[in-house]
C-alpha cells in the first residue's frame, strides 16, 4: 500500500508556515509500513487542488490531505475531494452538535461560515476534533482513499494518531504494529549505524532505524505481528541486543528528552537539583522547566555571566578567576559546588565556556566548555565533585554559537543522568 | 514569471528531516515577486526525479531544485537534470580546486567519489559553496531554468541569498526588489491587518504583507524599482505611515528578534541587565545570551524556581511570599529589585506565574505571569520600580505551557524596550 502526503495552504506556499505536518505524517506512515514517494504542496486553489489529487490517485492508493477544512471561503479540500469522488455534500449532525458545544465552551459565537465544517460528503468517515473546530474525514472509492485532517498541527497530529492511524491499520487487515524508541546520547547517527550495522541491516522483523535528532540519536525499533503482544515479544530481545552493544550511550527508551529523563530520575531518587550556567546562560534551566512537575525537583539556579555574579552568587574565589580563568576546570568546579550549597539542593551542576563568535584564544578556542557536577549524598556518605571538558566546535555551522549551548546544556544534563544510574 | 520547488531526499519523506527549505525559498520567492503555486518532495530516485522535473516544467518556467547534490550514489540531481536538458557532464576545473581546498582545511582526505561533486553539465552557471562542500548551479534551456542548491539548509540558505536570487533578478530584468521588515509585538496577526487594513490591501507598490510568528507579527514593506534608492523611497512613506497606525507596537525595523534589540538598546545606553526568573527558568537569560556580545549588558541572573531561592538569593521576604503569594504583584516587584541590587544591574526584570497545567486556581489561574521592572536611572536620578499582569492561556494548545513560558519571556523583553524608549 502506498501513500502521499498532499498539504494545502497558500501559506506554506509562501513559507510563512514550515510544514512540519509532512514531516510528521512521513514519520508516522513509515512506522506502519506505508511507503511514501511523493509529498505535495498546493494552494487553496480548486482547480489545482483537483489537479493535484488526481495526480496522486495516478500515482498511490492513498492521499493523505492536510489543511482546507476550515470555515472560511478558501477552504475547498472536502468540496474538491467530494467532486473527485463524485459524492454529494450533507450536513453531520453530530459533527454539527460537536460544534455547537465548542463554540459554547469559548463562549465565542458560532457564525453561519461555520457550519460549512459540519457539512460532509455523503458515506465518509468523520474523525472528531478534540483540538478544534474542524472534523477530519476519509473517503474511499475504486481503491482509493483520500484522508482529510486539519492544518494546524496540534489539531493534525492527536487527530491522526486516534483516529486516521487505527483507520489505516484497519486497512491493512488488522496487522498490528509496536515501536520502541531507545534514546542515544553521546554518540553520532553514523558511529550508531557503524556499531549496528549488521545488526540493523539483518533484522526485517523487528526494523531498526536510526534518526539524529538534535545532536541525539533516536533508534526505533519496530515490529509488526498479530498483536501487540506479539510485537513486543519481538521488540524485547532486539533491545537487549543493542543495550549489550551500545549500552552505556543509552539513556531511555521513549523518553521525550534528557530533560524529562532528568527530572524524572531526580523525582525518583527524590533529590533536588540546582544550576549555574555560564555560557548556556540559563537554557538548562530553561529545559528543565519545560518539564511539567519539575518543581519537585529543581530549586533554580545562577546565570552568572559576568564574573562578578560568579563570585558574589556563586562564591568563586576572584583567585580562581584570576589564576585560572572563568572557563576552566577549577570555576566549573566552584560554580556547581556553590550553586549546591548556596540553593540548597543535593546536586549542582555548571557551564562555563566559550559559545563564540568571539572571544577564544589558541589555548582557550571557542567551543571550549566545562561541565562541573556536585553531588553530596548523604545518604551513602560520598561526595562527587568533578568536571568534564568539551570541545563543541564544528565549524560547520552558521548558527555555531547556538549549536555549542546546545550541546553543552545536553551534555550537562547528560552527566546528572550518568550520575544517577 | 512563475516557480516551483522541488525538493530531492528520502530522508524528507521518511519525516527524519522536516522541510525548512521549501518554507525558506517560498518566502524568498515571494519577496521577489516570483509566484509559486506548487511545492514538491521526491526521493532519491532517478526516475521519480526525472518525472517530478518533467512535471514542474509543464505548469513552471524555473524549477528550484535542493539536496541530492552530494557525493554519494544517492546523489541524482545534478545527473538527472542535465538528462533532462540533454547536457553532457564535465569536470568544472575551478570547483575541483576548491573542493581540494575545502579538504585540506579541515585535515580531511577527499575520497574519489568526492571529485563527482565537481562535475557539471556543459555552460552550466556554477554557484560556489562557502559552507559545505556541494557546489550548487543553475541550467536553462527552451525557456526553462533548473536552480539546484544543496539540502542542508546552512548551505543552502547563504548559497541561494549570495548567487541564485541575484541570478533570478537577474532574469527579471534588472529591477531591484528591496523589503523592510517591521517587527510588532503585542498585537495580533488579524488585528494588525484590521488595523492597517485598508493601506494594505490599496499598496501595489510597495507591497505590505504581515506574517504571524512566535507570538509576533512581522510586517513587511516591499518595493520594486529600478534600483535600490527609487525602492527606499517608496518605502520610506509607507513606514511612517504604519508607525503612525500603530507605532507603540513597533519595537523594531529589520531586529532579527526582541531579544536582539534588547542588547543593541542596552549597549546603545551603556546600561547592565539582571534577571530574576521563576516562571520562565531561565528562559529570558537563554534568549538573551544567544546574542553574540551580550556579555557587554547582560551580568546574569537568578533562576528562582523554588521559593526559598526568591527568599536567599533575591530577598524576597518570607512575609511578602506567605501574604501575597509567590505569583503576586508584590513578589514580582521585590524578585526584579533583589537581581538589579545583587547583581549591581542598573536594570532588573522579573517574572513569576503559572505555566501550568497543573497549579492553577480560581483566583490565580494557569496563564497568570507577573512580570516585574526594577530601574535606578542614577544619570536621570529617577526610580521605575513597576510589576505588569499578564493573562497568557489561550486553552488552544497541547503545548500550552511552553507558550505560556515564551510569552511570558517576549512580554519581559518587551517591557525593557519600553523603558529604554
Amino acid at each position: 500500500m502506498t501513500a502521499e502526503i498532499l498539504c494545502v495552504g497558500t501559506e506554506l506556499l509562501l513559507g510563512n508556515v514550515v510544514n512540519t505536518n509532512a514531516a510528521f505524517l512521513g514519520r508516522e506512515l513509515a512506522a506502519i509500513g506505508i511507503f511514501t514517494y511523493y509529498q505535495s504542496v498546493v494552494g487553496d486553489n480548486a482547480a489545482r487542488l483537483k489537479e493535484c489529487l488526481a495526480l496522486s490517485f495516478s500515482r498511490s492508493d492513498i492521499a493523505i490531505v492536510t489543511g482546507g477544512l476550515g470555515p472560511t471561503y478558501d477552504d475547498l479540500t472536502k468540496e474538491t475531494v467530494a467532486g473527485y469522488f463524485g459524492l454529494e455534500m450533507e450536513m453531520h449532525e453530530e459533527s454539527l452538535e460537536r460544534l455547537k458545544k465548542f463554540f459554547a465552551q469559548f463562549g465565542r459565537e458560532m457564525t453561519p461560515n461555520n457550519y460549512k465544517q459540519a457539512m460532509m460528503p455523503k458515506g465518509c468517515a468523520v474523525f472528531q476534533n478534540n483540538y478544534g473546530s474542524a472534523p477530519g474525514l476519509a473517503v474511499s472509492g475504486n481503491g482509493k482513499t483520500a484522508i482529510m485532517l486539519p492544518g494546524p498541527p496540534r489539531e493534525m497530529e492527536p487527530m491522526y494518531r486516534e483516529e486516521a492511524k487505527p483507520f489505516l491499520l484497519k486497512k491493512q487487515s488488522g496487522k498490528a504494529l509496536v515501536s520502541k524508541t531507545l534514546n542515544i546520547f553521546g554518540m553520532g547517527e553514523s558511529s550508531v549505524e557503524h556499531r549496528l550495522g549488521e545488526m540493523m541491516r539483518s533484522s526485517a522483523n523487528p526494523t531498526i532505524a536510526p534518526y539524529a535528532k538534535e545532536g541525539e540519536v533516536e533508534l526505533r525499533v519496530t515490529a509488526s505481528g498479530r498483536n501487540e503482544g506479539e510485537c513486543l515479544k519481538l521488540i524485547e530481545p532486539a533491545i537487549e541486543k543493542i543495550k549489550s552493544e551500545i549500552g552505556e550511550f543509552v539513556y531511555g527508551i521513549d523518553a521525550k528528552s534528557l530533560q524529562s529523563a532528568v527530572v524524572s530520575k531526580l523525582r525518583e531518587k527524590n533529590l533536588t537539583l540546582a544550576t549555574a550556567e555560564s555560557c548556556t546562560g540559563g537554557l538548562i534551566g530553561k529545559r528543565i522547566t519545560e518539564i511539567a512537575g519539575s518543581s519537585k525537583v529543581y530549586l533554580g539556579g545562577i546565570i552568572s555571566y559576568a564574573n562578578s555574579v560568579k563570585t558574589s552568587q556563586l562564591g568563586v574565589s576572584e583567585r580562581t578567576l584570576a589564576q585560572h580563568g572563568a572557563v576552566s576546570e577549577q570555576t566549573a568546579l566552584a560554580m556547581c559546588e556553590g550553586a549546591a550549597k548556596n540553593l540548597g539542593a543535593d546536586i549542582g551542576i555548571s557551564t562555563t565556556g566559550i559559545a563564540g563568535p568571539d572571544g577564544g584564544t589558541k589555548e582557550k578556542p571557542v567551543g571550549l566548555v566545562w561541565v562541573g557536577l556536585y553531588f553530596d549524598d548523604k545518604k551513602n556518605g560520598t561526595l562527587t565533585h568533578r568536571a568534564m571538558k568539551l570541545n563543541l566546535a564544528r565549524h560547520m555551522y552558521r548558527d555555531e554559537r547556538e549549536m555549542i549551548r546546545y550541546m553543552a546544556s545536553s551534555n550537562a544534563l547528560c552527566e546528572i543522568l550518568k550520575l544517577l544510574g
